[in-house]
């Protein structure tokens, strides 16, 4: 046979769960995109089509549903956990499962007055509306020996709006741009961080509330850097969070530079300058993509290049 | 000639303008995609191709920018009224131009501490994060004697984990749905208010409180209303609206009902019933859509019946 | 009670419906997208959530996967007329139906020789590959009384890379557009067109033949005009469309110009014009929208000025 | 410095850059969206902000624009091979350049009679229709001494309406699915095959051709494998490719299982099987997903497991 099988994964994709938990009548939501690709001696099924070692990925995705109720999402991370777990650990074939997961946030809708027809509106605690267009990501990958967390977020866009400089760039005889000394820096920040837990569950990171620091680092970092290139931002808002939590050994970024151009306004008679009032166009393509990974010293990276769908 | 042409309109559609406003070192943002469509005697360029009657779309697009620099943008409202106006008094062709817009929300990023290279913490005032998924949308349509201006919101996401209930409907040979006492209720909401003024320029309404006034009348509505049906909740929003906001005359709305199903679990031995921990699949296709139009009782409508594009 | 109930409608939409049909070892397939819209009486589940006179929208789902096996899928148009009729001629409450239904096209995969493991290459009539991403649109409307046909199709996206003019227009101010001589002409056709057949059930047209006609026509007209102006190749194209299907009345189009600049060379020592090997950039936004009807001289127009969702 | 920097690059995304060439009245279209991605010695431009190794993603930008019209569009790959060339050869600094390209296929507009008004149809060569929603992709890196082709496609959706079978899988206690015996297998094909050319630019495979036979290849292998998995409908596809084409070495497949579920018509005595003129429920998510990756035997593997945006 002059082909053969490399490497191979599959299993249930996108699967939307919501669990609502109500303490008394106050509701809490979580709500995720659950996926799971499942590896190991699969030979068979691709050699001659026998199913005997596959388990359906309907079934993997009743056993999403199934873990939802009976292990509760007390976060993404932790979830996944539970399922990477059951796969590896109850399906002999199977040798190693990822988890990746996408959690929308909601946050309460607050009411102000008391007229509502039913119930008090100081009562009403079953509200939510979403928040925010950014997504909370977690992939979590075990071998039945240690665990990789990889968490992170995506679509997260911000903007400064001044203390961003671009010069003393390398020119080639392709070069015609203007050097720029007061510009707007506009991303969406693409961000996965690997965490050191490997493999003492009782010892687990607090996942919850190292996501809202990382987080808050991050917009920081963004915010305070005085920007000479958008490689140093990038570089700033990684070592920020390695520096502060030390569950995190390594991030990669996915920054697309969303350019916004002064626009030439000259032909009319009018100024348009940074020093107030400027108005820009914001354009879509082609857009800067700046990537790069900041590591803890003496660590090995291991998040792939290419983070796009992690 | 058997055939004849009938309304038309041209522009320049989705100008991507971002207006950047100082205030010392606070800054100040307004992110806008305007879409100009302009009408008039244009039976030349269409049997002839003769341009003579036809501002360009070119001229039309670098007008908002110049308007952006010369006029400011006070709210998505005024700068469409100031487009609009510009379009159908200079040039004698254009009878009427229609401006739609549709406004990014930012929030500004907060810093928490001092550690900022460049400048202290409590100084920066130009970093701004993405503000929700939502987008507040606006459309003006002068004709050189009236103004309609409608406005709105679309993919305001909001759910309720209780207090909603589907029962006592109709039944056919086709109806196989259960009765729900107690299920979620959840939508993307698109909505577009008309406002009864129409020509006293002096006289505006303050745009921007009411934008924000009407959002969270929406809002309250949607959580406070018991509801029996999703045509219900969205009939409490209008009228909630419109009898809180003097200078609102017409609502309507287009409402996906957002299905979650209950997961069934007992297969798996697993009770599921929404008395705590109730586990859901939230599903895309096919969703319930249910459309409808609050009107000030006396009030003729106007709003065009399919919302969607608006 | 200082406010009404306006214009409502609801029901199921975007149910997606694949039907197989066997002769023999060959197969055909119609994939479609179908959504349905009902109103009449429904003043009490708006006004008091009472759901007697509302026909679930699941039920209208189960009756479009049920009617989709008893009455077969001839075409999305006669679908409809199925579905419509059924709707208001069976619930008392509901007094018009309106279905909207996208078609997705498939194409046979040729399968070249015979080396296939279990049967026969000629024989392999049952595999399918997409054709094109433009999509084909119904929409059907009845009240009991007279039916109303729109046909279209989406997303058909065509340029000339030649043989189209821009000069002559109106200049102000704000004009700083250079005339062009020779430039691309590009757009995605979005296309709505109307049928003047209303009531005899015996008498229709034929909705397959009818359609590729109209696209046939369509095509050809946009290749043929050469064009002074996006406008009148528009024109152009709904004259051709009428002169040669007696059974259209109307057509409603909404062309984007999608601009391809000639990108400006010389500063890299490259005369970059029409002549040959002209390199353009394509660009996203903005663009100019060209929006249009043509009638059969006589007609009453009907199409929906916004046909974006139509 | 407890953190260091990682992998690194940079360049501009999605440059849209079409191509006219003209023989006579015949033209031709090429029609790409070209992404650089730089990397190489760029330490300090993260650390410090110094951009002086930088070369702009702007002058990455004029290249692909000036090299279309220099160099001309043979194919994706060999213009691909044309930048990464320079990019590497030119500035010290950079010692790997990555070429991402989509390629968008166009198929001319066949005109039927000579009523045009200005030129002869038979003339008209200059008229184009897209053609698929498909995407050619490719993706071209050089160190400076080898080179690495991964040529591909995405969005190449496929259906067999019969020949397939699933059954005899696995089963744990989160197992409900019956097994089928006859169903429908479609799928969006993404592929990426690595070819074996590495170094000597005289004797590059023929790219175009290439690509048309490895499509074909696929399809064809689509169609004629009866299917008992879709893991091994893959491994037919991928095995037939590297068969048939001795410069292709490794192919790697993410095909997600679009699920066409038998509707349940017997609750309304409809009998629902897949005899003849079967139902079906076309399902979004969530979706079965597989992946693997074929090899020739004796081949390293080096097309990364997630190929979503290779």
């Amino acid at each position: 046979m002059p082909t053969i099988l490399g490497q191979n994964q599959y299993g249930k994709a996108e699967n939307r769960v919501v669990k609502i938990t109500r303490d008394g009548a106050t509701h809490h939501i979580k709500d995720l995109n659950v996926s799971v690709a499942l590896s190991g001696d699969m030979d068979d099924v691709h050699y001659s089509g026998s199913n005997a070692h596959v388990l359906p990925t309907d079934t993997t995705k009743n056993t999403v549903f199934a873990f939802a109720k009976e292990h509760g999402i007390e976060s993404a991370e932790q979830f996944g956990i539970h399922l990477a777990r059951h796969f590896v650990t109850s399906q002999e074939p199977i040798r190693t499962a990822r988890i990746r997961i996408e959690e929308y946030a909601w946050e309460r809708i607050a009411t102000s007055d008391g007229n509502s027809r039913f119930i008090g509106a100081d009562e009403v605690r079953h509200s939510f509306v979403r928040k925010g267009q950014e997504l909370r990501t977690a992939q979590i990958t075990y071998d039945g020996e240690r665990w990789e967390v990889i968490s992170g977020l995506k679509d997260l866009t911000v903007l400064n709006s001044t203390n961003s400089e671009f010069w003393g760039y390398a020119k080639d005889k392709y070069t015609t741009l203007k050097e720029a000394y007061d510009r707007i820096l506009a991303t969406d920040v693409s961000a996965r961080w690997r965490y050191n837990w490997t493999d003492d569950e009782q010892r687990m990171p607090n996942w919850e509330k190292s996501y809202r620091q990382a987080r808050t680092h991050m917009l920081e970092a963004f915010a305070e850097t005085y920007s000479l290139s958008l490689q140093q931002t990038l570089y700033q808002m990684g070592s920020r969070i390695i520096n502060s939590r030390s569950e995190i050994d390594e991030i990669r970024f996915s920054l697309p530079n969303n350019h916004h151009f002064l626009v030439d306004l000259e032909p009319f008679g009018l100024k348009n300058d940074t020093a107030d009032g400027a108005v820009y166009f914001a354009a879509d393509r082609p857009y800067g993509l700046i990537e790069a990974t900041v590591l803890r010293d003496g660590v090995e990276p291991r998040i792939p290049v290419d983070l796009t769908n992690l």
